[in-house]
């Protein structure tokens, strides 16, 4: 079970989520952690099977404290463990590659977030259902209402983990070139190259039936937008239509 | 050890690298999957801490079928186990995101390499050293020449980790709506929204000393061009102008 209580701004740290490297760099708030999360959709997650480690990339997103994710990949260690699995789910925002006078100084400056806690399938139909709309909706508000219904044999061929978060931490590093104090003066060249992740020109499917126009809850997916800030935007406009479930922090 | 002879031209499959669910998706040979390693700088790490999984974001780079990573996160795994500790070392680039006429079916179109191995720190200086070179050369060919020349004390504060690939796989997705054949000819719109990651405008250090211009080894890095064709052209221009690795595949 979660660690949060009600009352907490921020996650506790331990020895599992402490950022020992860099300290400076890490964040525990929930408002720093949440909106890391909320702007991205492809996490990595971390379990372990027979004692080897597996890294997995998934869909992924947040309802408070809680994490779910598409558990295709990771149904095969949890078929049969009611009681859950350890997981780490990692998020990470690369924002720039940074060229400095030094090769140790070379870096990159980033955005990332780590997430651990105990992995468990949603079993309980309704549960289940709910996190099915929501694996869609949080993308495209409110899509699911005009789509075609899943099937019973849809909703059983899915699978849907969820991880209440124990420990989290966020690391930033958004410094630019830094050098040492002796070799800002040397006649080599340094720079920052910025990277981002933007959308591209939307594609109709060939296969629309004539008169179909684009569908309202794709509208933040525009061109030349961060897809950074359409997951945001989305996730909030998706949660806000949802208010009963008050995961909002 | 690698398992991988002289002559091979892909890597084994077993239970641990297999890919089982969608197993259209998946790719063992290594065109495929060192393509997609060497087109990419970020991977997430996982490794096991205390039966705990961790999910480590670093950067990477390939020699043959060796990875290597900067290991500051993982040191605290490694410091003390020669024998080294299995891994899996993840790519992930995503392409699109598909919306489409059922929940079931909506999707993303990707590409990624999962790779399983026995993750070790590197040790030996003159190969350590040869490897923090590679570290910044593997992404501007050669720089490394130019510039002030790692002290004894920033080698020691540097950790690389390396590991000889084992098992790998890459899963791809690259097929955008693909919709029930009933659901086709329903009135709901469907669309790929395709993403990119891209450089934006490089910015020289504001601290540069006058008459500097732009370094060669940073030619790759133009605004407006994809960082994976970027990050894939310095990497082949970088291995080939170091032979003697003899890596290339």
């Amino acid at each position: 079970m979660s660690e949060i209580d009600e009352q907490a701004s921020s996650y506790k740290v331990d020895n599992v989520n402490r950022v020992k490297r860099r300290h400076d760099r890490g964040h525990y708030d929930f408002e720093t952690i949440h909106a890391l999360l909320d702007s991205a959709m492809l996490c990595h997650v971390a379990y372990v099977i027979e004692g080897r480690p597996f890294c997995t990339p998934t869909f992924y997103w947040r309802e408070g404290t809680r994490l779910y994710w598409h558990g295709s990949a990771a149904s095969r260690m949890l078929r049969n463990l009611e009681a859950g699995e350890p997981a780490c789910l990692t998020v990470t925002h690369l924002d720039s590659l940074v060229v400095a006078r030094s090769p140790f100084n070379h870096s990159a400056d980033y955005r990332s977030v780590m997430a651990f806690g105990t992995a468990r399938l949603v079993e309980d139909q309704v549960e289940k259902e709910k996190a099915l709309t929501m694996m869609v909706d949080r993308l495209f508000p409110k899509r699911t209402e005009d789509l075609r219904q899943s099937t019973r044999q849809e909703v059983k061929g899915s699978s849907v983990i969820y991880m209440d978060i124990e420990r989290a931490s966020a690391k930033i590093r958004a410094r630019g070139v830094v050098d040492e104090d002796d070799d800002w003066g040397l006649p080599i060249y340094a720079e920052v190259i910025p990277v981002k992740t933007v959308i591209g020109d939307p594609m109709p499917c060939p296969r629309l039936v004539p008169g179909i126009s684009r569908h309202a809850s794709v509208r933040s997916y525009v061109a030349g937008r961060t897809l950074e800030d359409a997951l945001a935007e989305a996730y909030i406009e998706s949660y806000s239509l949802y208010p009963k479930d008050g995961l909002q922090r």
